[in-house]
């Protein structure tokens, strides 16, 4: 458990894929050249967050979005979260996907959002239900500098499946994300110190610039939280990469002094994960 | 689901268990007289919060501090959950427990703490498990406003029992608690607040007032989040009552515009109740 660069790429978000997928490939060469080892893009960072553009952006697995990602974590020598993409799954449903590449750009993980984000509330509306088919699994990959889980945004309000995570070994919360204007200001910051605290990790929140003429306007504010639940960083608005060391020794420290996790009451309750193949 | 107005009693707890009953009695009476309903006794009202006093201070269940609880509450038309006391169990061992009466005086409820608080940092030491021994239930009780469920001090910082007692049908999280001067400042608030915000519930804070010459400086600071899991008013480090009014018709709201119960994936996790009798 060492100390690993991470680098939070705040991308602003157009509707042509192409000019989206090429200002990833320029921002995570940046973050490669301040050293990150492991580069985190937001969620759906090929395709405005809207569900008229889902479907026809969706691509299958290992297809030329995947293939883009694939290169650049290759090409630039990073362990790649790639944000999150539509995905035309093998039964033709679209689920919001991250999948995850090691530094030499071969798939080691595989997230589909579980928690579909359907809200109504001081006139923000929004229905993924209406377009996209949820993904039923926690997902934790390897590094070498730990394990780490992933979630997609509105996951995030679910302690259970950051409890899983954690459970399943994972040092490091990594979420890409794109709250609005109203959740944002709201639940943003505390949802990551939470789960932060609670599970004695680190949280890093991935998320979208601000952009203002969009139908649905990201929140932004990228940031990272630490295992005693305080926010090491933040962006504001704007594009931006983040670039970070994260000591995951801190999580050990932190579950030496206040032992959460060993506190955990197993024979009263449980997380426990259902569905598994 | 109505109204439910709440009085929180932040008092100072001293040596003397005799005074700190007639302080009890007293807060009681003025937040009965201001209207309240409900009303919410600190952890460790009758006793300094030391392992040192908990054995000499223990008494069974229906002893003489249980006498004058369930007299205040009865003389004073209201619920009250009576912080938290130690008990000497019918076993013999020792248990921090929170007795809860209706508006009659008649028991209706009793939490046992059931994560005991162990910890070793910055300067903070305490092990109440060298002394204390754990409950092994998630309390609810049942008020003519709603369910409510007890949580004492450290039990806070698990997930999964706030989660349980809101699955028993909680609207309401009920919470004496004593942080500290570490603890406090940095956690105190994010936990009520993220607690409150996952479940949907109103969180109550009812912390001793702050006593510099105490062994375990209590961190104070009373407070009511609310189901958007926002601080709805706090006290300071001083000794004083919170008296508000809980609109429970908040919870069925925010419920309907933001889904999250709903949305709980069930399918692929769950948190069990394993322990029941």
């Amino acid at each position: 458990m060492g100390v690993v660069r991470v680098g939070l790429i705040q991308m602003l978000v157009e509707e042509s894929k192409e000019k989206n997928l090429s200002r990833a490939e320029e921002m995570v060469r940046e973050a490669a050249g301040r050293g990150a080892g492991l580069v985190v893009l937001p969620e759906m960072f090929n395709c405005p967050y809207s569900n008229e553009f889902f479907p026809p952006y969706a691509e299958q697995e290992g297809g030329y979005t995947w293939q883009r990602l694939s290169r650049m974590a290759g090409e630039r020598r990073v362990f790649l979260v790639g944000g999150s993409v539509p995905e035309r799954g093998e039964d033709g449903r679209i689920y919001n996907t991250s999948y995850i590449f090691d530094d030499r750009g071969r798939q080691i993980g595989k997230h589909r959002k579980v928690h579909l984000f359907d809200i109504d509330v001081e006139g923000q509306y929004f229905r993924e239900s209406e377009i996209l088919a949820p993904g039923s699994r926690a997902t934790v990959f390897a590094t070498p500098y730990g394990r780490m889980g992933v979630m997609i945004c509105y996951d995030l309000r679910f302690p259970e499946l950051a409890r899983l995570l954690v459970q399943k070994g994972a040092l490091v919360l990594v979420v890409p994300a794109a709250f609005n204007m109203t959740t944002g200001p709201a639940h943003w910051e505390l949802l990551f110190r939470c789960r932060a605290l609670d599970n004695q990790v680190f949280a890093l929140g991935v998320a979208p610039a601000r952009d203002e003429k969009a139908s649905y306007v990201s929140y932004a504010n990228s940031l990272i939280a630490d295992p005693w639940g305080r926010v090491v960083v933040r962006l504001g608005e704007e594009e931006g990469i983040l670039v970070e060391d994260l000591d995951l020794g801190e999580v050990e420290k932190i579950r030496a002094a206040l032992p959460l996790l060993k506190h955990i009451r197993r024979d009263l309750y449980e997380v426990r994960e259902k569905l598994q193949d």
